[in-house]
């Protein structure tokens, strides 16, 4: 069954996208960045809490910073490409909800005063904006190369002093390099996922 | 800066879609869920773990089962809306690593012994595939209803009885009916979410 979403787009985003592992040294523009944000700030979140923050690291210093957090495989790669977006959420996300959601700003006190609701709500719907954001590289004509392989705690340490982000996820961007792609990996057929009852 | 993504396919995506809150009652085919995961599966996560998976709730019985168990709010949509997903991940989404991550077989062991790191690394990674199945949805020209409002240790026991599964996110899908969707509610701009080092 066709989708209503045109083929070159299906390819873009999904089919013909895959992980890089090396980049180019062309340059991620800030409005490249800025353009990417601006189309996936749209995507849902509950009560539009909008938890997700990214901190791009620039500067050979804060590259520096990043690198001695990271998981051996995954310190060449992140070292050469030409940005890496650290992605984390903002514990106290909440304190922006009577302008994020004002048909009930109440929501703020009534819902999120624990920090705890706030862990738990912040990590699941700031990970949804992560998934968004990396198809929103992918519309830019970008590579992503997110990764998971870090220490969370010394990153977050490293970068967040106040304690009050958790970096969940960083990701590589840039044009693709030489032999960037690993070869594609089988997926789970759709009976082995879906259920019907 | 103009992105490589076609502006309809923005526009369907992210710009002109909404969170629905009322559906007709056209049915979704069962080959429209397969065209969207057959799209979304290609959607990358750490060793193609593939955590994500789907329970469709088609029959009459299985929704009242878990309408039990959702927030007063979104009792009316779920009853009403042609199809209910609810979106888990599988505690033991390990044992098809070997298949899924060919290139490296020993990571469902080395890496994923424990079930404390499956339970992190699978919230995370199925989250980031709803978010892709989430924008599949709207690939194929349905509006998607996700919610957070249900007593998820409720929902755990009444479809995953044998303890293996966990619930994620519940979701609506369909098309859109009469006054589906709230006002667009403001994003926080650029400047309050990146942070450049």
């Amino acid at each position: 069954m066709a989708l209503a979403l045109d083929p070159a787009a299906q390819d873009l985003l999904f089919r013909e996208a895959h992980t890089a592992n090396t980049f180019t040294d062309e340059p991620v523009a800030e409005e490249q960045l800025q353009a990417i944000y601006d189309l996936v700030k749209y995507g849902p979140t509950a009560f539009n809490q909008s938890p997700l923050r990214l901190t791009l690291l620039r500067s050979p210093e804060a590259r520096e910073r990043l690198l001695t957090h990271m998981a051996e495989g995954n310190v060449p790669k992140t070292r050469t490409a030409p940005l890496t977006a650290v992605l984390s959420y903002d514990l106290d996300f909440h304190e922006r909800l009577p302008e994020l959601f004002p048909r009930a700003p109440h929501i703020k006190d009534a819902v999120f005063s624990e920090e705890s609701s706030r862990e738990t709500a912040g990590a699941l719907n700031a990970t949804l904006q992560a998934g968004y954001f990396l198809l929103g590289v992918r519309a830019a004509g970008l590579a992503a190369g997110p990764m998971t392989g870090f220490d969370a705690q010394g990153i977050n340490k490293e970068f967040f002093a106040d304690g009050r982000r958790r970096v969940l996820l960083v990701v590589n961007i840039g044009k693709p390099g030489p032999d960037a792609f690993a070869p594609r990996s089988p997926r789970l057929p759709y009976g082995d996922v879906v259920t019907v009852l």
